[in-house]
């Protein structure tokens, strides 16, 4: 029993994790105060840990969710695209290895008549991170003013930068809470932490894709397909047209993972070339994008072939100081993994490679490293391929060859050869859809 | 996936977190680190207790209790009573509304042989603590260097005096924490804090008084007797013959709560008079403690009647500083509550009396509070005892009378007067006995 106790807030953080704790359901008043009470650091940060891996536990409803979700939102501020003469479509991926679609899907989406405000984050451990990937193009900055991009969408109809500070600040702080806590892996969490950012960019369409797989944060399709119901729900709920699909993770989305090569893969993509994979993920994306904001009607594959979503890239680059002909950074030094014998690849894992990137210097552990934007891995073939021994599998690329034994290590049982009927990969890339 | 750390840790708290979240057993050797780098301040207060939310939880097995014991005793100084001539006994309360029983208790069992070295805690809330009530006799003082008791436990054969902050301190860290976390109320976390300062004294008996009841910490049966098996389990395994006997705190314990009104029943009982469940209740864990220690064949309701028990407090309230023979203080001011009606007192609740004792002043809610050494309650009926209207029924006892308000909100619905057939109350003070 508590006798005593601040005066001046509502609600007592004890109750509300004994509550939760309990399997109890957290009341709309309860979950605002918490969240906005952490924020003005009422809540301290042991109090909120007890409470996440309440949550993690013992799960929250959607209403409390929503709820969880609009505290997150009003933490900050929120932007506004009516003014736009074009409606507006977003897209999120949980995050994996080769996952580049961003690049080529926000020029395509414009060049079918749908303005893209893609705010976009940095890459953290084996995952990229998109503004990482477009900063390998010299010039080109990330950060820009709410006016600017705004001017951008109007004139450009597509942007990628920086989210600003002052989208759900509450996020920031809890994120980094969970992530030194073991609480990041709540599904109510993530998906809040994730839509409350979605939600308070005002966009009118978001088009979620959640990653499923080795790669990916899911590893198992049960996991992949709650998170993708709580997050379109919660968009729904807000108002906001909201679909995911559920796409492969087990092996790397195209033939590369590394910053500057993933640019020139979706230079390739936009050129009516690139991975087969790669370009159906786009499409498949687009798709829903435009279905999503009236545009039906279009086909973003005459947008690819015909150039225009390579126009809107150039002038997407460009109005961030980026020069899009500019040649793209090259690493100083390469190894090359060859296949140990004749057979067909039977595995390529994204997790393997995710890791052999990171440690050849694209990804970062913390938040506060540089990367490197020429490093990576080039992949040679994919999973059913047939190969030689002694042919090329993998390049690995590096600027300090000294990176290259323990990117080796992490590869270490990363890949197979064997057979055609051993091979482990997916029939195709988007596994299911949820709206 | 982690890829940097302190690397002069042997574990990753984040790992451990993540182990007990998904249901896994802690190894010996990640308690240990666990424990004993929060006492370091390696791991955070954050990560502790999303630790012991999932522990709360999700449980620990027999196993990971006692290595997590084992931990806690490791963070600090041990107690050795083997030089002493008389084997030692030891008693626990887990704390109730009116629990005096320490009090008569020691110096009953040293009167039979037993030397009793009693570490003791302040009351929080609305349970006393058993240094309050003897600092209500004028010129006793709790705190004694281990000389001092080693001598007084040799000389006199009773000690009761406050516990060093040397004794398993990771515990005291770890309670603060707990406190504010919502994780007070998990078992294992309960059992190792009670059983880490208890194993640390080095006592060769412990005998526990678990309460269950609306005052005491444990609601019901189930709970109270999981929590005593699993510290019967603790000290069995420690080598510290440990029995526990589960005991009734629906209703207070005699006929005060209160500091210097406990001293006064406890040297009723001495005298050999007193309040029949409190002369019971001591003289079955006496029993226990006799048994315990070799000597089950001496009987001590003899020395409770031969003055021999009596003898002995006055020697150990003497040794440290008090006077046995000095009036008690007497409240300021007295409030009666009579009975509203003719019949049986059906119901005496011991939360509400607690409270009601608390808010005269008996208690603390911050531990740097202090208390009043004659504030309480003092009841002058029990469940199923006549009552006629107007007949009082308890006297309210403070130095402050704006206090009497409070006091009686706490009492609203705490008691009823009815017939004989709806008297709530248990038929025997010791309910289950667990070894």
């Amino acid at each position: 029993m508590r006798e005593t106790g601040p005066m001046s807030e509502s609600f007592d953080a004890v109750d509300i994790i004994r509550t939760k704790r309990d399997r109890g359901e957290l009341s709309p008043e309860q979950i605002a105060w918490v969240v906005d009470a952490y924020t003005r650091e009422v809540v301290a940060d042991e109090q909120m840990s007890a409470l996440a891996m309440a949550i993690l536990l013992n799960g929250m409803n959607r209403r409390e969710i929503g709820d969880w979700t609009a505290a997150m939102i009003a933490s900050g501020e929120r932007m506004d695209f009516s003014g736009l003469s074009r409606p507006t479509a977003d897209k999120h991926s949980t995050g994996g290895v080769g996952d580049k679609i961003t690049l080529p899907l926000a020029p395509l989406v414009a060049a079918c008549g749908v303005a893209v405000p893609q705010l976009s984050g940095r890459g953290l451990g084996h995952t990229g991170g998109t503004l990482d990937k477009l900063e390998a193009v010299p010039g080109w900055r990330a950060a820009l003013s709410n006016e600017e991009m705004f001017a951008q969408l109007e004139d450009v109809g597509a942007v990628i930068c920086a989210a600003g500070s002052g989208l759900a600040p509450a996020d920031k702080r809890l994120y980094s809470l969970r992530d030194v806590t073991g609480t990041v892996e709540a599904i109510p969490l993530i998906a809040s932490s994730i839509m409350s950012k979605k939600i308070a960019e005002g966009t009118g369409v978001l088009v979620l894709d959640v990653k499923v797989g080795s790669g990916a944060f899911m590893k198992t399709q049960a996991d992949a397909s709650e998170l993708a119901r709580t997050m379109v729900e919660l968009g729904t709920d807000a108002g906001v047209h909201t679909v995911a699909l559920l796409t492969d993770m087990s092996t790397p989305l195209g033939l590369t993972a590394g910053n500057g090569l993933e640019v020139q893969e979706s230079v390739e993509v936009l050129a009516g070339g690139g991975p087969a994979d790669v370009v159906e993920l786009t499409l498949a994306l687009a798709r829903e994008m435009l279905a999503g904001a009236g545009r039906g009607d279009v086909d973003p594959a005459d947008a690819l072939a015909d150039g225009r979503a390579m126009d809107v890239w150039r002038r997407m680059i460009a109005a961030q100081g980026g020069d899009p002909d500019a040649p793209l950074p090259v690493a100083k030094d390469t190894h090359v993994v060859t296949a140990p014998a004749d057979g067909v690849l039977t595995r390529l894992d994204a997790l393997a490679v995710g890791v052999a990137a990171w440690r050849l210097g694209a990804g970062r552990a913390r938040k506060e490293d540089p990367v490197q934007a020429a490093a990576g891995v080039q992949m040679h073939a994919k999973p059913g391929d047939p190969v030689r021994a002694g042919q090329p599998l993998l390049t690995l690329h590096t600027d300090e060859p000294d990176r290259f034994a323990r990117a080796l290590e992490a590869l270490e049982g990363g890949y197979a050869v064997g057979s055609a009927s051993e091979v482990e990969a997916p029939a195709q890339v988007v596994i299911d859809r949820i709206a």
